[in-house]
């Protein structure tokens, strides 16, 4: 190969790997994990058992039961164990914190905000989520937009499923992380 | 051009990559779109049209008016409409979904968490907002920091400008999306 | 060196940066920044001090007093002056606006979506935060997740560390910022 040519064939390259930080491509995460947690939402009756409560509700609703129609504008603070399993009484990994808050007039579907708190032997930090989960569909992602420790400046997507619920009362929901930026500090 | 001097330039360009990837220089964004959308807060009395509502407020306030000063502390579940127009009957192409809350003591000011969520044949998928919007400003930038589907992992800003409102019952706004960050999925 | 030890050399180093752009290295911060915000919480008595309201509490809570255990469900909208020394009655610098709640029922810990704002002559522009604040830990890590203005779609770490209290009233927090990913717009 002649020296023009190989200069030639690196500028393309170089053009290639330019226009990669423009638009990027991403074929297989960096990082996937599936986990599930488990929400109990406190409704007047189970104090002992809840992992979560209404703080917030419009004013035709109240604390203790979801307003009608489709819960809209109740907001749920919640501390929910997150097992690798689907069996709630699994030893947890992790706790799933933050809040949701219903907001479709007409279906159910919530805008969640909260993090993933790891400290176990496999991992320790924090991944932070936010988006959109029109829960009654069968899959739906929401964004990574964070995380801390081994997690560090991590993004992604989380593509969460409704495993099992019981009225608006008790979820499961199964979390499939994938990560298409991860960053180690050196 | 001799190897030296090709390696030499070769070398610049190298550099001039990585540093990039250090502080990322953006000149035009890869996808831009303007949006309406149009927000209605329950009042008490206007519970049809209505497509948001307070669900939590200060001591000093309820979920019927807007607390005073300046809202200060109130926190609005919404449910909007996106148009491609300012007219609000317009066709919606989507939904603003998500929630804001006044935090400013001695003017209008809010806080956005929420999701612009599109399911109709120009796009499909969700784009994340956060940030801070000093609503008297004519504009004001808040943080896009997610997306999925036809807008998977995507970043940028977009500046909001009020078109319209009375009182702080109805507002239109106007949304300039730029991202600057575009990710396509192989 | 010959056409084709240099052809070989320069496809490592593409491919090192092409790598970068999957798992990528962070060796120092691209900024960094300490400030100091004061939270003090209305508690029915200190309107004229307070700088921050519960907004939402669970059914067993009300907007005056935390609710007990560890004010599991508060949800204090704020809006903080942040100082550059650890001095309340210092100049501000900026306002810190946004939410925290306490989402943890065995301990102090809360969530935080808000915004550090600047218009001074340093900086103009704000920085956008959300993560998982465990309140009782020295140090704690939370996500830039984007900035506007001066701080044009950053992202990076915020550590926190508690720098006083008196009890669940008055708090000021020591934030080290640390940005792996400035951005220029030209």
């Amino acid at each position: 190969m002649d020296s023009k040519s190989l200069f030639a064939t690196l500028c393309i390259l170089l053009l290639s790997i330019s226009a990669q930080s423009y638009t990027r491509r991403a074929h297989t995460p960096c990082k996937e994990m599936v986990f599930y947690f488990h929400d109990i939402v406190y409704n007047g009756e189970n104090y002992k058992n809840a992992t979560s409560a209404i703080v917030g509700a419009p004013e035709w609703g109240n604390r203790t039961i979801m307003a009608s129609p489709n819960n809209f504008g109740d907001l749920i603070v919640f501390d929910d164990p997150i097992t690798l399993d689907n069996n709630l009484h699994s030893t947890p990994v992790g706790r799933a914190q933050g809040m949701y808050f219903y907001d479709q007039m007409d279906t159910f579907s919530s805008w969640l905000g909260f993090s993933f708190v790891f400290n176990n032997t496999d991992y320790k930090g924090s991944l932070n989520f936010a988006g959109h989960d029109p829960l009654m569909n069968k899959t739906r992602d929401i964004s990574v937009i964070g995380g801390t420790g081994d997690f560090f400046m991590a993004r992604g997507i989380a593509t969460l499923s409704t495993d099992a619920f019981e009225g608006s009362v008790y979820f499961r929901l199964r979390v499939h992380i994938k990560l298409y930026e991860c960053w180690k500090l050196l």
